[in-house]
């Protein structure tokens, strides 16, 4: 693919600076600062890359105003650039936009061997992709893709322009909203994990919730959204959860909250709007996180979060055999807090010991 | 979905009390004991809830002998209640009664789209979704449901009354005991990750056993189960995984056992009875967990635990900089460790000092 | 399945020794030495286990040089043996032999339900299974394999001897070599995780690379790896990845690099070559990984490994009241180090105290 300078600012509704008839200038492709050669555009978000913007071969840089200069002032004034606040933003849109140019959009229209119930109700631009199944009563709403292998189960609903990647799967009752992407691989849908323990083993709990999406929600590849119990699992508009991630039943996620790789989130389970969580953290179930925390990655999250902010919960991984002799002393820290106390008693007995509070307040 | 109450006490088989004309009242749905309204039926299970019972609106719910004339004090004594001993077996009960009356019964048939060898031996009752593909000597016995593009490899069995969600993959020569639901997304029979290492790369061990699954065993979304190197890999009657787990090649895991989400089982683990395992726990291989044994989550279990017991693993979070502060202690324990024996010496030598056995016992 | 020991060495290429007639001997299985009997071929690799050789009822054992004659001496004399250099690569081969004698080969050919583009490039000697779906463009090379439900996405290229389980998924774009073996339900080249935080929310960045897969590399049931974002996610030659495993966009894996179940490597990592990783652990993003680095299970890599070696982070587990009661320790080590500098200090005022460095070097 190629595009003109002009072209794409013309696109993002940007302005674009540089010597004149750079507006000509062919692009080729976006990419890093650091490779970019004269056919391509990058950008600069990130402060700790600008030191690579002097020396970039890019036929143009998205930049931030404070960087106008800079940016124009390469290759011997021969530079280009985009100037706007947000540059990474900007840059988010660029890939849309090319996106949209060098793939192919879904054709509208079932495929042959999909299978479809006929009481299925399906806007007329749908794109239902070979081999997806969609069950009785389930709904496609304008625009929507359903993927190779895609499975929509009876009375589930997909929102206006929903893409499902191929062998997406999406459980009966499930309802997503407008412009969601699930990626390939993803269950929306399956039963929560629930039983009655008996002394002759466990016996089910069948799930009789569903699974309730909000608008603009991206879901990763092998996701698991379990549904609820009794009443729903409730994932809030523009969530966007990785790959690999486990939410179990009745877990609620709030608006605009970002959930990284494999990160698991026990039952019941609310956690707030704009909150972050880092790859592979757990959530145990019946607890809430408030809006705005961000949870780091490998943290374990074993009680409430109430209060806004960034936590963590991980060690550094050390060569083998000192973390495992510090590791070790882990399994004695009681003790050793006992035996720091006691010399504490021993050195305040002794003629001329300080007085007065010592530490010792941090009671189990 | 509509019910009377006298239906449903009729159906689980229990008492119904509470005012004249109580099997009269029309239940539409089950609910969580707070937001139960006059329709609804709903239970009390664990003690923490209590409070919520006086007031809450159900039609009817069920309790344990003690709370008997407390459920039906309410609402002046109009309240009505389900007395039995085990409030949450009885609700388990309730649902899946509840489910078979409001889910279509899967229609016994095989879908016209199905690819199914022509030596496979499928009860006359069984059926197969659209897009499911039934490999040559495959066994499915009475009952059987396999769901949209579901696999069964050459010569597996599936034992009766299984149900295989849309997508669910069962490979060759494994072997299903009866009343087992997988769930969508699940691999049963993959190729353990076995390799002889040699001076050019890895050389792969084939994996020539399989997987063997007992009766009434559940397994979640997403979730693996290795084919053995040599032997099988078994999972006993009553085991319950829960989404995204992973259990390697020639595991054994116990009847009656429950592992939560996102766990992982390594090669040759052998895991008791009656053993639950919490989530995003780890388990090494080559080792034994003994019967009755409760893993909590995040734990790390990197050798043989013979005792019954609870145990744990995980460190909560704190605020990012508190945490990391505290990390970066552990790092240096050791030290630590060693200056306290310091301190504890110096004192020891000094007049009047404490004598006798210190704590120092611990050593690494 | 029956073959003489005399076929498998000479399949083999390797040296069989014992009495005379030993190359009649029937092998009807390989086994562990444990549990083998007199049809059972076994192999010892493992110094742990070698108490068991001298009693194995093996037909024939496969050793190292240094216990040919401990094998050979079994049951009076008339024990076989095959003695290798390298058994556990000996026993690799012959699982491999085996496997080819047991299992069908694939059968060439296109199942009547597969969707084949017409313009997708499919080698003679391709095997496509039922209702896989290959698109546009996409290159299958020869002898590759698709099983059932198999997703090769436009203008994407599957290397010579390449086999995708059934379900296995390769989005547009991506490119595997050679010889490579992707597992059921694994997704290589989703969209990787980026996004442009805004106030009104996340803005989608399109990922426009691919991946790029070398030869000899195996990947795991439900294993995603990410397409990136603006170049290829790189795995190298011979890398092998267990089952559930997360490579986010932009991640490279040098060649022969092995990576266990549930890991999760986060955006532009970089490994290095023969590195191993084990179960569970994560990898932050953009940090690099040197050659030859073992990082143990369960351990959070948060900051680049350089130096070649063993490196480990879990903490093991406890009887939850010592866990617990020790990790509340954990969250006062910065205050325990300052009482224990404050004692130091104090025993160093005293007449008599030992003078010199101390071991307060532990700067956080």
């Amino acid at each position: 693919m190629r595009a003109t300078l002009g072209e794409i600012a013309a696109a993002l509704g940007v302005e674009l600076l540089g010597p004149s008839n750079v507006a000509e200038r062919p692009i080729e492709g976006i990419g890093p600062l650091e490779s970019a050669d004269g056919a391509t555009i990058a950008f600069l978000s990130n402060p700790r890359y600008r030191a690579q913007l002097a020396s970039s071969a890019a036929a143009c840089v998205i930049v931030a105003p404070a960087l106008r200069e800079e940016a124009l002032a390469r290759a011997g004034g021969r530079g280009a650039a985009i100037v706007v606040d947000d540059p990474y933003l900007c840059f988010a849109r660029l890939t849309q936009w090319w996106a949209r140019r060098v793939r192919p959009a879904p054709v509208a229209g079932i495929h042959a061997s999909a299978v479809v119930a006929s009481d299925a109700v399906l806007a007329a631009d749908v794109s239902v992709g070979p081999h997806a199944v969609i069950e009785a009563g389930a709904v496609l709403e304008a625009g929507v893709v359903v993927g190779a292998h895609g499975f929509v189960g009876r009375n589930a609903r997909i929102g206006a322009g929903s893409q499902l990647a191929p062998r997406a799967t999406v459980h009966f009752d499930c309802v997503l909203g407008a412009r969601c992407i699930v990626h390939s691989g993803a269950v929306i849908g399956a039963d929560g994990f629930g039983f009655a323990p008996t002394k002759s083993g466990y016996v089910k709990i069948e799930q009789l919730g569903a699974v309730r999406i909000g608008d603009d929600v991206e879901i990763g590849a092998n996701t698991c959204i379990d549904r609820g119990a009794l009443e729903d699992t409730l994932i809030g508009n523009g969530v966007k959860l990785d790959n690999l991630v486990q939410v179990a039943h009745n877990v609620q996620i709030g608006e605009h909250s970002a959930v990284a790789g494999g990160v698991g989130i026990a039952g019941s389970a609310k956690i707030g709007a704009r909150c972050t969580i880092g790859g592979k953290a757990g959530v145990a179930g019946h607890l809430t996180i408030g809006d705005d925390v961000h949870i780091g990655a490998h943290a374990t999250v074993m009680s409430s979060v109430t209060e806004p902010g960034v936590y963590s919960g991980y060690f550094p991984l050390d060569e083998a055999k000192n973390f495992q002799r510090n590791a070790a002393v882990v399994r004695q820290l009681q003790k050793m807090r006992e035996r720091v106390r006691t010399l504490e008693k021993q050195l305040e007995r002794q003629p001329g010991a300080p007085t007065g509070p010592n530490n010792d307040n941090e009671a189990a």
